[in-house]
């Protein structure tokens, strides 16, 4: 019995073969091309490989309403030869097997609540910092889905007094992706984030927005744990300034125990670091 | 088959005997004072009745977690005599019945879920805008709880250019609430909001705040349905305000036909009213 797991990115598509174990016996990764290319190469690593079934954690928008016509179909996409492209379609098409597919993040929420930090908690938030900003919800073993999946990276957040960037969201300016993710940061200064300083005044504005961002997903979900993953969240020195931003906005509002205490177990680096994303999809193959 | 149903409320009670097709049989509306009187008077009404099962739609903070040894008890509220005090035991201990204990919002969206514009949806959101400023979601029938219940009402919304109001919230001056609810209302201009002329400017300033935060809402939680009660929401002429500062906000990010549409059927006036939350209450004693 061997699942098909695939982590498909923006950039790149990591593929591999697991066991029942979660142990992983073969992986490729591949870049990003056009749906022909990518989907060829993939569909070829996993041919005569004995896959009962398929686990997908993929860029979005994506539709992931199991009961929909469209299930599996990237939606508006800047990318735009993956724009109304359907993964799910294109996989079934080839291996007649079950398959469940889900936005990269709730992936990554799921891997952390079956084997990370989220193990034994009801619920999990799973946040990823990097070419842009995501999240992903999983509550009771479920990840969680609206009318659309969630679009958490695009909150509106108060600009810091003293940065009067405008923000680099092509469709919000100074939302939280516009002023955090990797792209902005480079934008603002011309160089990429992790070649500034420890002590640069950028990482004071992007640990408050964090808080801020963080602040509102406390007060309309309360998940039992916070993980901030992906390249920013890289720079380590961010999480006791996160927490501390967190803990002003909030002002000791919602007086949970948890929210009172030092915030250090409760907002923090995955468990599986990077890994979170593919041991999620694992769990989504074996759900399927 | 009788249901004892109760909306507790921060200034008053309703409780209602109810059958089995949701007729209200009896109801008495009461003021609350201390949990000792109030809660007498409740028990002596329900007495003798042939009560089944009871549902409550309180006021919070409050733990709604089934499974924690405080279910039931109203938390830190400003409200000093409720502070610690069980609702949901006191009841218990009088009659050995099954209870149902939720947050007013929640039964209110549960309310709309069951019988108002949230029938045959899949997420309901419901927002009150009165005395505070609070939501609720159901999500498949269940209402929301994380760690604890949310606290949507204080959001943080960016203050609108030429509004310096510092706000009227004790905890976060200028959230949500301490811009949007009554009180700060009256705080701000020394006078109830109901007589503001239609063309104040506080009411501009009260949509731009309330279509943030469904931004934000919509962001995280992505709701089927926008449900908008409570005092303040009967100001009718604020509706088309309120979507178009929706829309602006959002900037066509989230792709879906609905929320590209006109929004007439989606951020709306609850169809039961002020009885949303006494509906939703009696759907948690039939639960119970």
């Amino acid at each position: 019995m061997m699942y098909g797991v695939i982590e498909a990115g923006g950039t790149k598509f990591v593929c591999a073969v697991m066991n029942d174990n979660g142990k992983v016996l073969e992986t490729i990764t591949i870049a990003t091309e056009t749906p022909e290319v990518t989907m060829a190469t993939v569909i070829d690593f996993f041919s005569g490989k004995d896959i009962c079934a398929f686990g997908i954690g993929s860029f979005g928008p994506i539709d992931i309403n199991p009961n929909s016509d469209d299930y599996g179909k990237i939606l508006n996409t800047p990318k735009i030869p993956w724009r109304d492209f359907n993964i799910y379609k294109a996989l079934k098409e080839r291996f007649d097997l079950p398959i469940k597919i889900n936005t990269d993040v709730n992936a990554a929420a799921l891997g952390e609540y079956m084997e990370g930090y989220g193990k034994g908690k009801r619920s999990v938030l799973y946040i990823t910092i990097g070419t842009g900003v995501g999240a992903g919800f999983v509550l009771e073993g479920k990840t969680f889905y609206g009318m659309t999946h969630p679009e958490m990276g695009h909150l509106l957040i108060r600009p810091v007094e003293g940065d009067d960037y405008a923000g680099h969201c092509p469709t919000h300016g100074n939302c939280l992706e516009g002023m955090i993710a990797g792209p902005a940061i480079e934008a603002r200064y011309g160089i990429k984030g992790h070649l500034l300083e420890e002590d640069h005044v950028i990482w004071d504005y992007i640990a408050d927005y964090i808080g801020q961002a963080l602040m509102s997903f406390s007060l309309i979900l309360s998940p039992e744990i916070i993980l901030i993953g992906g390249g920013v969240s890289q720079q380590k020195h961010l999480f006791p300034k996160i927490r501390k931003a967190f803990k002003k906005n909030m002002n000791g509002y919602m007086d949970h125990p948890v929210l009172l205490d030092d915030l250090e177990d409760y907002i923090i680096y995955p468990k599986n670091g990077q890994k979170a994303g593919l041991i999620g999809s694992y769990y989504l193959a074996k759900q399927a």
